[in-house]
């Protein structure tokens, strides 16, 4: 394709934007951009979302890894080695200021803001061709992985339209009829015909259709390079990596976020015409849901060790486009000014478990004393004994449960968070989503195309210029 | 200067930075980089520090002028036009991950990160030489313009050495001595012989050296082109601009940031060899510390006015770096996941007064319905009896006194921070500084320099390569 070709379809792709109510903010100046050259159009696409990560988990990460593992992030290091363009992005949604994750990643997604809860379906019922749908269109491979369920809001957002993210039992069953060829995270719940409502098999149903299931990790490794993959690990989102690590079994039989990432390109990067894959580390959300210190670093870690993998097939392959953000800030955590701020923020290095493993462990049983040594030897800071009482008191006193996103079992984790303020001088805004403008950056052919500022609908005619297709669907 | 002889010179300024135990992170590439055409060179440089701005601030600001005035913040519509670089910058200090103002002033101003407390003096005595004397001592005429004290840490770490930030008084003599151009801020209290501890009459002394002095804007407005000026416009640090824009009596006689930015160009632009300015919106650290959102907000909104006048000088002029930044965060606030996030964020339109200013009007004779009124007739939300009743305790009950930086009157300002939080979905994980990594762009000749991630003290190596400056001093 010459120079002149591309503009044209530059243009084209533009007014389709703006069709769809949705100017492409900073890319008309970009049309020009010659990426005609082997090597600057981008075959091959992987979209990685670190799940509602505040630029201060990004610090804090980094911060964590440079001072106590003794190297910077990956997603540092590749700022560093300044092989990559990056923006500020504003994540707004249709509804709101603050989005949530679906309406969040349908931004990514289909390219138009669309109301909180809804995947790619706008107030009136329109319904916007997510972006896993065209690639698909046009020969190349497409996959999901992800840490949550593998129908969670953020991949689904990339392949299905539907007005509710809570669909999941049917977002299961379409992720079989697009044909999707990596699905990967958690969510038996919704393959399972022992417990969906309609008893319906979907592993019986993927494997129909060709499918390689894996359930464990083994499973996993056994699958060849020629099949699409159906992988799920857990009933529901996968465990967090600082319990999966210190928990033999789990680490036994449920694979890293790099791992699912490393063989799902490895299965992707078999077409003619390339693949896009999306990989979430989706807990990085949950954890800053629920304040869990513990949770969200070892989560961001994942994330990063994941970013590694597809940056280094990605610098080694020439012809694939790396976008590593997240769809929205959430509580915004920070290290906090202080005598011993870094003496406290390097007692996390400590923790053996999860906030969440720890509150799990505790029942109506346990003596006062018996959750003080449970956080001592986990966490490796003293509660006192009026602060063991206080979390006591929540598992006897059914109005002090908690409620709060993805706290199923109701525990206490901002009570427990406050506590542990002190030892850690880690602070929160709260326990939601936060409306910061956040972190993008890109690596490969076409990472030219970020600007410094973008919405994030704006990523979504980004990836379709840097593969060089027509938004004609 | 051909790009041979410029490639030895940057040999030596990256060895000089060795030297300094402080090799320059990202620079080392960029040696190379043709500097020697005119429009190259950066001749001016405007430093300028949005004081204590989280990401969070930046874009809580952006969201409010985008939502309720119409238009995108300068910062992000500098972004949008894509005429800048942008960098993220880890903020540490020498003694902790999370600095200081003087520290993180001392970053930039001498290159070597200090501990905190001290402007530019190391933890054994080592004096590092700021860089607006280096800048000097090469015929740049050089000037501070801030809205809290002139001597305050952040323009002192462009100028002294001193190993406590608290040594205004003597940092007042040192701008004397050091031949400041421009001084503009408050701090009456150390210029004023009747109120320094030595008696000495530094206006006076100024002026006796052919400074312009002004103490008020119309003042101000008389300074010629030709003298250089010290304006002290309050007693300690000049009040909000949200208190200053809604008093008749401050707005007539208090110059804004922008108004003062204006002046020290028009005075700073008439020599040779060019002129640095470092610019602060000092009270934007401030209002995070005391979780004042008001304040918060117009300050940031104060610094993006300064900002306008100084890209739109630099547009013009084409010869003028301008960088753009912040020495940390503070309080990371962040507007909150609900359903009613959008309306509580707007009704910060309704806002008359800081925080700060309500608070001040309070006293022991007020009834719980007179501080009702107060707040209602000013913040425009309700507060209930028994929030009036607490907020009224703090002024009878000295045990419950806040303590807190820059908060001399030991007002309230967290427990109603508290307060304000349910009606602006607004939250704050602290009232201190962060360690997040913060956002830093660069625009004019100079801009290729900074790289996606730097340190702190990177930005002065980049200062004096961008000016093409030899660091041998």
């Amino acid at each position: 394709m010459d120079r002149r070709k591309f503009f044209k379809k530059g243009t084209l792709l533009a007014a389709g934007g703006a069709l769809l109510g949705n100017p492409i903010s900073g890319l008309a100046t970009t049309m020009e951009y010659d990426l005609s050259a082997k090597g600057k159009r981008a075959k091959n696409i992987i979209f990685m979302v670190s799940d509602g990560m505040s630029t201060g988990t990004l610090a804090l990460s980094d911060h964590f890894q440079n001072h106590i593992l003794g190297h910077r992030s990956v997603w540092m290091s590749a700022y560093i080695d300044n092989k990559v363009t990056r923006g500020l992005m504003e994540t707004s949604s249709a509804s709101s200021i603050v989005t949530d994750s679906s309406a969040g990643s349908s931004s990514f997604g289909g390219g138009v803001r669309v109301p909180n809860g809804s995947l790619n379906v706008g107030a009136n019922g329109e319904k916007y061709l997510p972006i896993w749908q065209k690639m698909k269109r046009k020969g190349k491979k497409i996959g999901v992985v992800t840490t949550v369920t593998a129908t969670h809001a953020t991949p689904a957002g990339f392949n299905v339209n539907n007005n509710s993210r809570y669909a999941e039992p049917q977002i299961a069953i379409d992720y079989l009829n697009l044909g999707l060829d990596v699905v990967m995270g958690g969510g038996d719940e919704f393959f399972n015909g022992d417990k969906r409502e309609d008893k319906k098999d979907l592993y019986k149903a993927f494997a129909e259709k060709g499918y390689a299931i894996a359930k464990n990790s083994s499973e996993l490794k056994k699958t060849g390079k020629n099949q699409p993959i159906l992988g799920i690990f857990n009933e529901g989102a996968l465990p967090y990596q600082l319990d999966r690590e210190n928990t033999p079994e789990l680490k036994a039989n449920i694979p890293s976020l790099a791992e699912m990432a490393k063989k799902a390109i490895e299965h992707l990067n078999t077409g003619k015409e390339g693949f896009a894959l999306q990989i979430e580390s989706g807990k990085v959300d949950w954890a800053a849901h629920a304040n869990d210190l513990g949770g969200l670093l070892f989560e961001q870690i994942q994330f990063d060790e994941a970013l590694k993998v597809a940056l280094e097939f990605a610098e080694k392959d020439g012809e694939t486009l790396v976008i590593f953000t997240t769809d929205h800030g959430n509580a915004n955590p920070g290290l906090i000014y202080g005598k011993n701020a870094d003496k406290d923020f390097e007692t996390v290095a400590k923790y053996k478990y999860t906030n969440e493993w720890i509150l799990n462990q505790i029942d109506n049983s346990f003596s006062p004393n018996a959750v003080r040594d449970l956080v001592q030897a986990n966490l490796g800071f003293e509660i006192t004994s009026s602060e063991a009482h206080k979390i006591l008191g929540y598992y006897s006193n059914i109005q002090k449960e908690e409620q709060g996103l993805y706290n199923y079992k109701h525990l206490p984790y901002e009570g427990f968070a406050n506590m542990q303020k002190k030892h850690s001088s880690v602070g929160w805004i709260s326990m939601d989503h936060s409306s910061d403008h956040v972190e993008v950056a890109a690596f490969g052919p076409g990472k030219e195309l970020l600007k410094p500022f973008v919405k994030n609908t704006d990523l979504h005619y980004l990836m379709l210029q840097a593969a060089q297709i027509e938004n004609k669907f």
